[in-house]
């Protein structure tokens, strides 16, 4: 085993995870604006992190970078995206075709990065038979079917609280591997191997107040 | 000065400012089903973190608990919400009511927290006049006078990230106190007193992938 492998098999802790992305999109813009090649410096005065933050958290995955070249930015752009998955296809259902469902199949950026929206569910009859981006909104007493019979890997969940936990494990137990919750609560699964990301958008939006509320006049 | 005072303007770490809204919720459902009181370890048990975790971070707000007895539900939850600003009313504006701002707008538990919804703004001409929730869309165009005019402290910020940077400053330079950005960038506010809360939903969705990716056949 390569010392680079055995660093790749180490546990990464979750705050170097939540930061990839947001190194992946910085590299996405510098690479937009034809930019070869960064030092941490550079990209740390970026993304207002120390230098020795970037160096650590990249040598996680072995590093990148060249003593005294800094980082090629499309390598170590590509490189992030293999980590985060990107270079692999998602099959996605959304589960709740509302606004926020709607919203989120016109995202067609999330398409340019292997997430596909294979087929979009509601309960609704004034939205069942509705397409969004060509995908017809269907009647979720299909979803079963459809989930065993399309491969989905991921499913995203902007559907009330309550029908939540219920539907979160049919999901897994019809094979779905990933769940992206927007639902206002911490779904237990009893298949752990399913891996859940919240959005919980009101917690956001009550740490905006805590911060806020001493400005009011 | 009492203790608690003192308590209360210690700096709180950004960690514990994050979990005062999911302490909040869960006391909200325990609330909803009529629980009186509970104790640390009851709610550890729920909430699945531990009992000298939560002791820890209600103790920076000066505590609540008492020995013997746990925490009253109702008079915490009371209290975390007046921790997180929740007793005050913010006057919120949407900028960009496509999907996404119209999915926030009509999120009703947001104005039972405060959040009141007093103003839409959108660039298309298909989407002004539109209302939602018996709220116009309005051309952008009048945003800088209804800024000034209507004590806005909040504006939700859901468009394209070439035109959020430009439009977050103008909304800081009209007296916007907080600004909930859904554009997938990092805002440079000239004006430092400004809050920014990110809701950076592309990342989000590369962390899932990033724990799905092994699990892909």
């Amino acid at each position: 085993m390569s010392d680079n492998h055995k660093q790749e098999m180490k546990k990464i802790s979750t705050a170097v995870i939540k930061r990839l992305p947001r190194y992946y999109r910085y590299l996405g813009e510098l690479l937009e604006n034809d930019v070869v090649r960064i030092s941490s410096k550079e990209l740390s005065q970026r993304m207002n992190v120390t230098a020795s933050q970037i160096r650590q958290d990249l040598n996680n995955f072995g590093g990148f970078g060249q003593q005294g070249y800094g980082y090629n930015v499309e390598f170590l752009y590509s490189e992030i995206g293999k980590i985060l998955g990107l270079e692999k296809t998602y099959n996605i259902i959304i589960v709740g075709s509302g606004n926020l469902g709607q919203a989120l199949a016109n995202y067609i950026d999330f398409e340019k990065r292997g997430f596909v929206i294979k087929g979009l569910f509601d309960v609704n009859p004034r939205l069942i038979g509705i397409q969004v981006r060509g995908i017809e909104i269907r009647d979720i007493d299909q979803m079963e079917e459809f989930v065993k019979n399309n491969h989905i890997d991921i499913a995203v969940l902007t559907l009330p609280k309550q029908k939540a936990p219920k539907l979160a494990n049919d999901l897994a137990d019809w094979g779905v591997k990933g769940l992206w919750n927007f639902a206002p609560i911490d779904l237990q699964i009893k298949n752990d191997k399913v891996i859940v990301e919240n959005v919980h958008l009101a917690e956001s939006l009550m740490t905006l107040s805590y911060r806020v509320k001493d400005q009011l006049e």
